[in-house]
């Protein structure tokens, strides 16, 4: 019984797929590799367990013909669909974007599960389905839900269809509401914008916003970990799960001054303007994770703790 | 200035034209006549002040030449997006038809309201964006959101993007949640059913489920006053209202016994099993409209009195 992947050249699909593989599970991956790269999952090809295709899920001909022909030797018992735009300023400018990469790739995920009689689902969710409420405690069951990006709101669209689906023909359903994730390999995120700034001009780093939004960060180990748990001890048909941190958070000026201090220590900090870093920031938000550790769960590492060791690995990842 | 209604041949955009027509507005009307017809708007075509186009919204680039061109000669102040998909148990078995012409729909007017730089949007949303959290009171800022429907999935995808546009490039945004809304012309729903089923059989009336199903009702008049006296009275960037007749509903048994008076008083009626008409059906639920009585509304019609006069409209406009 192998587990499917989508996005699994990803950030967190590569290191989802090396601790299923170190579990010896067999792990189907796909990926497109638009914003995924080989290079993450380089260390993973030789695996006999491992099987990637490289295709776009959002050609649904070409994605039933390589489910279809994988099922021919091997059953499908679980899918991880974490493929997405990652990108979310480049999804508001243009919506065809998370349209295609963050809404369609569910949509024909949903179709092949039903085709094929596949009927677990795990679905990378996001802190970004809550849309701006303010300073309220976010958990769970909070309203409206009015995402104020395209990415936000394609992935709500894609709960909502995940959920029409558990009524009609999934059996179980995890949807997991990732907040800023970090980690290696990393592909986007302030951290890695701020390291890439400072060594281009290491003498000064310029902050979009005036640096006072404050987030959850969660390291990608803790997320895997804390995904694993959910499913291991929620067997509803609908799961439903923040993960995060469970702290509150780190300002985007720390992140700035730790970045400094470890790329650049001389570099004067120059921020800018009101609390959102862009149209579709969140500009602070505390995160409940109190459903999450009622299942007995806790996150090895403080957002802090987590931005701390992320800037090690980056750096770390950049000089090899 | 004109108002541009999506699905203007449908039951409730026709009404809609007329009710804004009767004001001396100007008003484009859009229709791709697959489920709405010419017969709903005939009344209409002779008024110097509408214009009809018969379009797929999916086409974008056939909406977006019919705009074009209409803004050539008149400007569009607002569009009310009433165009979607209508029957909730064929989007079930087929997810592809809530995909196009509930949810694509949605998108691709958006695409084009951001074009031309039409700001405000006025958008036919459900109940159905609930799901099924049982006793519950509905009010509007309840969680989760996870609808059972692709329907109610589609349309809480629509609001999901109507939100994160306002935060992008819409001045206003109301979004309307309708409850089972009834009256002529009639398109579908629970009374055009009996009545067919009755003059097909008249000594039988076969009632999916047990009866015990228990929905609020709201005559079509009262809907389209709800939503105009919003427009007039909120004015935040996203208005999003329950519109109902804030009563209990009224059981389907009732309904059938009703119908069944009406048409053939000797009829029997005959259950089903269980308390769900269908997959995706929500058997009972309770709307709050709190909200919308502190704007001063309060409808006309109970859910029994818009039903017992939706019935004799309905058997009229049939016997016409």
């Amino acid at each position: 019984m192998a587990i499917l992947i989508t996005g699994v050249a990803g950030f967190i699909g590569s290191n989802l797929a090396r601790k299923f593989l170190a579990e010896q599970k067999v792990v189907i991956g796909i990926d497109n590799l638009c914003r995924g790269s080989l290079t993450n999952i380089a260390s993973l090809q030789d695996d006999p367990l491992f099987t990637f295709a490289q295709l776009d899920l959002c050609d649904l001909t070409a994605y039933e013909k390589c489910i279809g022909d994988y099922l021919k030797k091997e059953s499908i018992s679980e899918v991880w669909h974490l493929a997405a735009n990652s990108d979310i300023p480049a999804g508001i400018s243009d919506a065809a974007i998370d349209l295609r990469d963050t809404f369609m790739t569910t949509y024909n995920t949903l179709e092949i599960m039903k085709h094929h009689q596949i009927d677990v689902l795990a679905f990378a969710s996001t802190s970004a389905v809550y849309g701006d409420l303010g300073e309220r405690l976010l958990d769970e069951d909070i309203g409206p839900l009015f995402p104020i990006s395209n990415y936000g709101a394609m992935k709500l669209a894609s709960e909502a269809l995940i959920s029409a689906s558990v009524e009609s023909f999934l059996k179980r359903a995890y949807i997991y509401r990732f907040p800023n994730v970090i980690g290696t390999p990393a592909t986007h995120g302030v951290i890695l914008d701020f390291i890439a700034k400072l060594k281009k001009i290491p003498d000064q780093l310029e902050v979009l916003g005036n640096g006072s939004q404050k987030k959850g960060y969660l390291h990608v180990h803790d997320l895997i970990d804390a995904m694993l748990t959910i499913q291991e001890r929620a067997n509803d048909p609908i799961n439903y799960f923040n993960i995060g941190a469970g702290d509150e958070g780190i300002y985007v000026r720390d992140i700035a001054q730790m970045v400094v201090q470890a790329v650049s220590p001389s570099a004067a900090i120059a921020y800018g303007q009101g609390d959102k870093g862009w149209v579709g920031d969140v500009p602070r938000f505390q995160y409940s994770i109190e459903k999450l550790k009622k299942l007995g769960w806790t996150p090895k590492l403080s957002s802090e703790q987590a931005v701390r060791l992320a800037i090690e690995q980056i750096l770390a990842e950049q000089s090899k």
